[in-house]
């Protein structure tokens, strides 16, 4: 893409209203536009990394048997009603049609995917199934705030899992809080695995909590055994729950998912049963498992930033390579950049090209640091000169000359 | 996939609440689910076409320059008051925060996306520009009918242009209008390009028009000249608009999308200006340009079935292949559809797998019929027993023979 036709823009000046490191990075740097307090449009920028972290997750959600779905953002008062959420919920955003229904508009979806099993799983023999979503979500929250990481409009990716026995329930936990391990290590954000409150439904449920300056939440390490558990649950004796041990770090940290049993709350609302080997009928067990990509995406920017921008990880950013042409006025440079970006595109690399003749080369290197694309490419009258280009590296700030005939190598096979 | 274990069962009984033929196959077959009167669920079938359809669409948005954004759907209350539409669009979900403000619930994004260009367009360099997204959009219908074809919740692709002059707005509806013919005609509905009212900002605006024998509009074709006009334009001499024949056929059609040009209309409403060569400051001229992906998804059944389900155009359809399995118990028979299943998957093919031990040929059959992908595999011990297996077009009704060895190139290069 060519930044002097990108609909993105950098600003030197910070957003008034919102002090939070990764609203302030995402909003100067162009990924997202605040609409107001805790809803955001994706630019181009942000919405290529809000696709990236999506398209992980998707990735292993299908290697766990997951299978996608698609349900509405309008839900019908009477499935609210039914498991007792209509009036307890307090974040439930409602809508009244001037036709003729009230609708709930979905903060989850267990109110939905719960009576969409009845019909499709009848026998043992169905079981165990497990249906994903990656939907838009939306929460009434009082105070919306922390740029992405608290909001009333906001992405979910939301699994429901279904099953015969409480065994196979708590194999089918483990087999996803694996899966989460192995999405958040992907995402460059590893994440502790926090025991919490398990409600009314069971004994725990489980946080995956990213350890982070500006966290929102407080978590407790065992030094000894490791086990981290959050503030609700920690014991008020001040030692682990588990060892027994005094020895323990404090640490603020940032939710990021979160897995629960359901058990049989759900199906028992909605009379999700199942016919059983011996001919009984009995209800189905059920667990739900969140995790919210554009919260991650704030997450994502308050671990990985300097104080000149965002250092995105490989595995989430925009693009591959920002190709820069300094004194792009100059026939030579414009026209090697012009050429090696042709060949970086052919070779199937994603490129952000900053082709910009008005900007100078100050401004173009705090664009870039303030983007955050970790690879560097950076051709001038200098360079070329050597035959060369400069290839930095944002995160390590390392710098080296590469012959432009092998720059191509450097990206073709990322 | 393996249809065993698939969330997607076919039904025998036609939905009693909705009459439209594309309700009745897609719920039938196990696409949708429908929540309540314009509101669906789409299961794992329905999604894969759901998603094969956006990216059709995606990639013509991205061949003609268009810059993928997500706005979002929760809208302040105040921007739909700068351009009057607040009280004025009939249609316009109002949703009130028990905690501060009311927002809209967006049917459209205009009220979004020109705002947004305010400080990102500024000058006559920055044009022109597109950006488009694929959301979810929602409009209180009076009454939600048709299937997917008129939803209170749906997919919309929503392109908008930004211009310096009207003949550059002119230029880009063109590239557009031959944009969408393109996708239509990929998508396997070739559509009309039926001139209709511009409303207050331009002579004429076009629909795109499928003529199906269940269209909800009217839409009339010169058997001379070909120009096709919809009701609201049709003259009342009963001549063509353009060449003043009296030969015109009158044909039932359903609209799969618009383009409009809105001029100056929100540009003026926002302040959306640029700063022009001469140093004068002008209002942007912008276009907008709707797909429906979830109507499309409607439209596409209603004109590719017959009496025994869905025929799917290949480019959308869940899976390339439908593999079957009869008489599964026997073991030589599930061997060999294990074997091609595996070699299917290894070689990219996508393919639903009826593995069900307990089903009938007819009930197989029957069921594949219903959900209507192009290529149908079988596999018996008859077919073994020649070391083949039968193929069936779907389309045609065209069935062969193909050696074991031979199946694999059919599809491989697919």
């Amino acid at each position: 893409m060519k930044q002097s036709q990108y609909f993105s823009r950098t600003s030197k000046t910070a957003p008034k209203d919102d002090v939070s490191v990764n609203a302030r990075l995402l909003e100067q740097a162009g990924f997202v536009h605040k609409e107001m307090a805790g809803v955001y449009s994706y630019l181009p920028l942000g919405w290529r990394v809000l696709q990236k972290i999506e398209n992980i997750i998707r990735e292993e959600m299908n290697a766990i048997g997951g299978q996608e779905i698609l349900m509405p953002a309008m839900q019908p008062k009477e499935n609210w009603q039914a498991t007792g959420r209509w009036d307890s919920l307090d974040v439930l955003f409602k809508i009244k049609s001037q036709h003729d229904n009230e609708y709930a508009l979905g903060p989850t979806h267990e109110e939905i995917v719960t009576p969409l099993g009845v019909g499709r799983i009848s026998s043992y023999r169905d079981l165990p199934l497990a249906v994903y979503q990656i939907q838009t979500k939306f929460r009434d929250e009082a105070r919306a705030k922390s740029g992405l990481m608290r909001g009333r409009e906001f992405r979910m990716k939301d699994l429901y899992s279904f099953h015969t026995t409480e065994e196979d329930l708590a194999r089918y936990y483990k087999v996803v809080a694996e899966s989460y391990t192995k999405i958040f290590n992907r995402l460059g954000i590893p994440a502790l695995y926090v025991e919490a409150d398990g409600g009314t439904f069971a004994k725990y449920s489980h946080e995956f909590q990213v350890e982070t300056p500006n966290g929102e939440d407080v978590v407790y390490v065992c030094n000894k055994c490791q086990l981290a558990v959050n503030k609700e649950i920690f014991s008020d004796e001040k030692t682990c729950t588990d060892c027994g041990e005094k020895d323990y770090r404090e640490t603020k940290a940032s939710e990021v998912g979160n897995i629960f049993e359901l058990k049989t709350k759900f199906s028992e609302s909605f009379k999700l049963t199942y016919t059983d080997e011996d001919g009984s009928q009995k209800p189905v067990l059920m667990g739900c498992y969140g995790i919210g990509p554009s919260r991650i995406m704030g997450v994502i920017v308050e671990e990985h930033h300097d104080e000149a921008g965002i250092i995105w990880p490989e595995s989430v950013s925009p693009f591959a390579v920002h190709l820069i042409a300094l004194g792009g006025k100059d026939a030579e440079v414009s026209e090697q950049a012009e050429k090696l970006y042709s060949n970086l595109l052919a070779a199937g690399v994603e490129v952000l090209y900053d082709d910009r003749t008005e900007a100078s080369a100050g401004q173009k290197f705090a664009d870039s640091d303030l983007i955050g694309i970790p690879n560097r490419v950076i051709i001038s009258s200098k360079t070329i000169a050597e035959n060369s280009v400069e290839l930095k590296n944002r995160a390590s700030g390392d710098t080296s000359l590469v012959p432009l005939n092998q720059i191509m190598e450097k990206f073709s096979n990322a």
